[in-house]
């Protein structure tokens, strides 16, 4: 199989990137800049790339960040909402119409290399807050897409029915560097172990029993106090 | 209502902005730069919404032009194909995945805005060589544009029922300089009058019987030649 997969240099993203590496397909790796507050998570996208020889691209679309504006991840005017992602301040990192654009310039560029699909890791917790998750949308934009050339490319979510715990399972089973991705919404040099992805991210070790190699800021709540708060601050 | 338009300062997207414009909406104007080998059209494009006071954004993918490649539209290597769009040759036109991409952007927009739709100049003319402009397309990425935010944008098509005559008489009626518009493919100080958008373009003017302003190249054939030819070169 030959797919670009859309790679964020996030943790779900970098298990899918040697996930489809191991099963031997032929891959191309798109990121996107959409002028989101850090570019740590950039920065692991290309050099993980760079170590397993796979082409890689990025679509540099900050020029248009105040396009996508009202969200916390790309407007500094917005509080970064920490938290549990269940809480309703986090609706405020919805990047609109994000999944739809991401897609569309890999299909472009699928469509280009007569590849056979777009792969992205869309897994089971995707959250009710985001519109551009649901089964609904992802339907209709993948016959879109197999409609847009007469050369047909599919989405491909081989995540789709796993948990991020069953992620990092799969990562560790591959020897993922867990330590070479990031998910925090701020924008500081550890992670800051308190916002929604970050919370998610210790989760998933948690409940994986994978022990997490992250480095947190010195600030964030222990483990056992997440635990015991039921994973809410 | 409010209205995203998918603006590329080509002759149908001029017109359609200044029929939205007239009927009183709320508009603002994206135009893509994605590598085409010229930019007369988006220099048209911001002018002419500098001139209603449309707020007018460019999207710059250029940096992504060989992702996009394939096309005699991006690729310097291709020729641009002479003569009528139904002739094979101009399949070489096709630009993958535009629409989608275009319009995704747009869509992003208009929910940032919180706009009612995302307005774009298809026509009864856009050729079957363009898989992105079939109906079917068009209506599975409705439903996607539709179900990517809880705030619901749709398309917008009201030319879709008109030819390209169609169009300039409309244009002609809301007094449209079309001097200010560009169709050529090839990257001239004038219009070329021969490649597939010049002659759509001239065979327009001819068919709605409105004098056609625009200047081209004196290589071109005369507007004789080319009835008497049946609009093949």
């Amino acid at each position: 199989m030959k797919a670009i997969i859309v790679y964020s240099g996030g943790l779900d993203s970098t298990v899918l990137l040697h996930h489809l590496f191991s099963g031997g397909h032929e891959l191309a790796a798109l990121s996107v800049n959409y002028g989101q507050r850090h570019s740590r998570e950039l920065e692991y996208a290309a050099d993980n790339c760079a170590k397993l020889g796979i082409e890689h691209r990025m679509a540099d679309l900050s020029h248009l960040v105040d396009l996508l504006g009202g969200s916390s991840l790309t407007d500094p005017g917005i509080d970064v909402p920490e938290g549990h992602y269940e809480q309703d301040t986090m609706k405020q990192t919805v990047v609109p119409n994000r999944n739809m654009i991401f897609l569309s310039l890999a299909a472009a560029w699928a469509i280009s290399k007569k590849a056979d699909c777009v792969a992205y890791a869309a897994h089971s917790g995707d959250h009710a807050i985001y519109p551009d998750c649901r089964d609904s949308f992802t339907q209709a934009l993948d016959a879109a897409i197999r409609l847009a050339d007469w050369h047909e490319v599919g989405l491909h979510r081989p995540f789709v029915g796993l948990t991020k715990g069953d992620i990092v399972k799969r990562g560790a089973e591959l020897g993922v560097d867990f330590t070479q991705t990031w998910s925090c919404y701020q924008g500081g040099k550890e992670h800051c172990g308190r916002c929604g992805t970050c919370i998610e991210r210790r989760e998933a070790f948690y409940l994986a029993q994978v022990e997490d190699p992250t480095a947190y800021a010195s600030e964030a709540p222990s483990l056992d106090t997440m635990i015991a708060n039921d994973w809410r601050l």
